[in-house]
């Protein structure tokens, strides 16, 4: 275990060239495993069930990862007390807490600790660029004191970009909303465009977990199924090998995911680029590449499955005669500072409920 | 923490008419975490990775689950070492572990311990009845010397079934292979036929949490997409509330799952059932049941979903426009004791797999 | 041309082990056409556009028919005077009309003619037997005195049946509501069950030409879909290849079609019997059997489709993918003699609809 | 019947902002009712089978057309014995045909006739712009001496365009290979175009009635379903109604279609724009616009679709479980002049569709 100051650094390793294998997305995968309450999507599990966090983050290490980002999601206050939910941690100790177990973790092997930034209400309410900056600051002072290795900006605006110019500037790249297909696409266009004006960057992509090619801009949280009718949506591990290969050919050296994301999937990217890596993950162990493993089963024709041809051929099937292949995103218009953006500290009433349910039923 | 004797008995419990949430498959949830390896599938874990195995447990008891079985599936010692596998375990060793990691966690709450019987492959390979049953008895010294509360066996013929019938014959069920809806179906059948010779039992379900609507006969072993494109078929927790409900309503009592099933899975069943049961699960603190937590989400078209009518009408879309929504199971027609089914230590060797493969693809 | 008296009969040609291939269905080719409104469904166009009625005869003849049914659907004056019908022929002119079309055309080549007889709004009514009896009576004296072949009688309760009985007790299949695979599953099990009473009889099916896996027993009709929105389930030419040869094995030699069926849907029947039938039919002239015919194709990609194996193995896609693969059937769950089966001579009123369109949207 | 010479020709219909309505592909009609064969697509029918399609055209004009196309598409000689083809009739003979059969049916209403000129095998395979243009000069002088209407040029590259400048200039649009949503987002960027160069044209749309969401930029030839596959793509009565009204409002007032119309599709146009043309096509007659008709069926829960909202919201199943919803077109990435594209006399024979089968299997 290397303290944590004698790690080569993010930009180092992508300046060597190395492929650096993010991690996933620990809001869904924690949602699933009892820790996450979908709808405020807060991470006070951080403080309040370290052991779970901690399994997490050893998962995805295993898988290969050599990041492992805070869980510090939506851990501003004005977010943790939004809408009435009441918490009995303050962002500070969620904060703290999350940053003590990705570096608990981290040292366990040799991968680095990003801080994780994202979104804040107050951004969608529509406050001052001040009030905005002052809550990043605050979350940002926590993971300066715990010295994360670098951080990672989850979503901004372009006041907020200035802010932070002078921490990422180098990777930049596309995080959750869209399919790995939809953010590698993203990400070319992004390089075509640094390129186009002589600047150098590295890039960097975290999509989803989740087939979206039916997204309008928004990405997926318009879709009907968000966020407890995805499970159809799910990329196979075979859909991650493919993923892992294009970004590599689009020039992205930081491949790692986001929401939908599960240990394996991780797995499946570090294995796919074993040899642009040299190595492959601990969890490999348990697993072999593009189903070889198989030969070791039971039936005779599941053993003729053992095969990367099997399953870069099979067209999965859902199981769902019932159910379309495509949806119809929601899509109300509203932007940064409507009125139906404007958060609250107490619980949506009854009332704003029904008048959003009748909405809801006269667009469809 | 309730020492075992003092807690109330399996059959107690079902004779007093409650009902038994069961638990989920750990062999799935563990492949996917990157503990257990997709072929040969044994539990090792237990041995190697304990804290992996035990937050699983912890997970299930969070959601509702009133049994904790023993992660002891396919862990005989002919098993073990079957087609070139091995493992610095003894079966007993992880036997013991897995009994040690579950009744430490049953302990953690008010849970019972399964100790779960499983499939050889001496019974596949045409072994004689005398050989089976000691394989069996093995597994089973452990169980009764750890003092399981109960047993659970997965798969028998008709011989094994008698040297059980002092053990289990009161709760009768289906176990894995199929759909919850094909189980439902089943186990009415069975319960049809109980009655009808005017005995009496209770009834169990522990399906898959895959839509296997296109299986045949043998389960989703056979369909194209096992083990590693199955994802299109998970179900969502809309699909469990249904589950659940149907299964109450046909008589079964003791009502968990199997392969694919996710602690959220058995959380939802458990809160379909929360008039009947008289409470929620631990884990509930962190859901709002069909979807009312989302009254806290930030987008109000998402809090237009905070309703038990949207999820229940909801279609959800794969987002796979290329693919079918059935698949045709392979069936080569095999049964116990053919040539094609013979067991072996040593690994398949790649004259055999080629074989395997030629077969396969003329198949289609 | 031959008089029709001295054509073999339909019975002498089955007894002689030959394969009659049917026609396909009037009603709804010549709705497309323009020529039969869907709702009343009745054949006034036989006398009142008796070119277009003709000329989709000589299509099917062109075919390879061996059949000419008169077109003689519905042709009762109860049925033509229903729900605020008004035509200006009666019953009789229709099917008089209908008869002299179908053996003009039956006569330009060796086909035989048959009367077809169909249900009645009298019977549904539960209108007595005699009521019912005099209202087929009437239509069968058109056949009698137009000296038609053979009767086909197309939908009829028990007590009908007996007075049926002298004309056609010797063939006995399905006719309409269900798919090629279903209806050929179905003359199955009514084969076995005449062979197991020690009877003898010849085979027949007429299915439609939808896919109908989704139906339940009551067909298409209540299916969403009926009857404008059924064309993504249209059966493909390769598709009646199929029927075809699985209708043959199974024993049935009188192989035509209902409603769906397009003369070239009829055209592919003939084509896989060649063989049996030693003869293809003058449409062939116009078609390369199983796709050779793109040999002829200007584009080299589609030329490489003209093979037997291409379009066997198709799975060919909607281009719809918001549009699910299977949907639930009506079903209001009333039979014969229930109000709301009742007809009546005057129109639908607007009150009438209005509590039907209320009943459908809360059945969904 | 007024002379041809008295009609107001379409230019002072479409100035006088009159809206035109198509007729539908001859072509894919007359194939499936056995006069046209698929791989050539030749229209000797107009003088082999008169009846036929004088029988389609009376069915399109009954169903709202306002224009009778010339049966013409690819009755050029080089078209007409390419690949092995032999037929009884010249080129000019079937031109003539076309033309009278158009006529004959045009004035039996107040249509117009539209001579179809069509591409030619001689400029795929490279030939010189003269032997093109002797080639279309040929055809064209028949359509002078007949009198027909106007033409419609149906493909041409930028050399062709000049030499029809003088005769359709004044109408442009969009013809066969795609779907009407594709067509008519084509028109509006051709709209989009001519306006920004300061011109005025009148717009026409001529889609396929098959949906394409996926294909590439060479249209649905390329689908793996063409031509023998395309039914479950065929599009409803009711997405016929959504394009008229996207093709109105697009600005677009030549509102017909191609390959894949049957007569019911367009009467589906013309029942749609009623208001605007102030008038419904005869053969409404036989149809109650979006469903009322089915007020007079027997069922009541079809009485319960005899609506408009019903059939607008229908997204309609397939029946076909085990068929993706869409596909990948073919794409072998040859253009004009390339040899894969020459055209020849002698029919493709067994060696050269060999190899076509190889290259075909390799792509997959």
């Amino acid at each position: 275990m290397a303290p944590a100051g004698e790690k080569k650094n993010i930009l180092k390793r992508l300046d060597a060239g190395e492929v650096v294998i993010g991690d996933g997305g620990f809001v869904f995968a924690l949602e699933k495993r009892g820790y996450v309450k979908a709808g405020p999507w807060t991470p006070e599990a951080a403080a309040e069930h370290p052991e779970a966090v901690r399994q997490l983050h050893r998962e995805f290490l295993r898988a290969g990862s050599n990041v492992m980002q805070t869980f510090t999601f939506y851990a501003s206050d004005d977010k943790l007390e939004n809408r009435g939910q009441t918490l009995s941690f303050t962002g500070r100790q969620i904060n703290e807490a999350a940053c003590d177990l990705a570096r608990e973790v981290a040292n366990e092997g040799d991968a680095l600790v990003a801080g994780g930034v994202s979104q804040t209400p107050a951004y969608l309410s529509g406050k001052t660029e001040e009030e905005v900056k002052a809550i990043f600051i605050k979350q940002i002072d926590v993971f300066v004191q715990k010295n994360v290795d670098f951080l990672i900006a989850e979503w901004y605006g372009p006041d907020i970009l200035n802010s932070m110019h002078a921490v990422c500037a180098d990777i930049v790249g596309i995080n959750c909303h869209f399919d790995p297909e939809t953010c590698v696409k993203t990400v070319k266009l992004m390089k075509e465009g640094v390129e186009k004006a002589g600047l150098k960057a590295h890039y960097m992509s975290q999509p989803l977990a989740f087939h979206t090619p039916d997204c309008g801009c928004q990405g997926f949280i318009d879709l009907p199924e968000f966020p407890f009718g995805l499970e159809p949506r799910i990329l196979t591990r075979m859909d991650m090998h493919k993923y892992a290969r294009e970004a590599y050919n689009a020039g992205i050296r930081y491949i790692g995911g986001c929401c939908g994301f599960e240990p394996y999937h991780i797995r499946a990217l570090a294995e796919e680029l074993e040899a642009e890596r040299g190595c492959l993950p601990a969890g490999s162990e348990k697993h072999g590449s593009w189903g070889s493993g198989l030969s070791l089963h039971t039936k005779p024709w599941v053993r003729a499955r053992a095969r990367r041809d099997y399953w870069e051929k099979l067209k999965p099937a859902s199981g769902r005669p019932f159910c379309p292949s495509m949806s119809t995103p929601d899509s109300w218009g509203v932007t940064k500072g409507h009125a139906d953006l404007m958060q609250q500290k107490e619980a949506t009433s009854k009332e704003q409920l029904e008048a959003l349910f009748d909405k809801a039923s006269q667009g469809h």
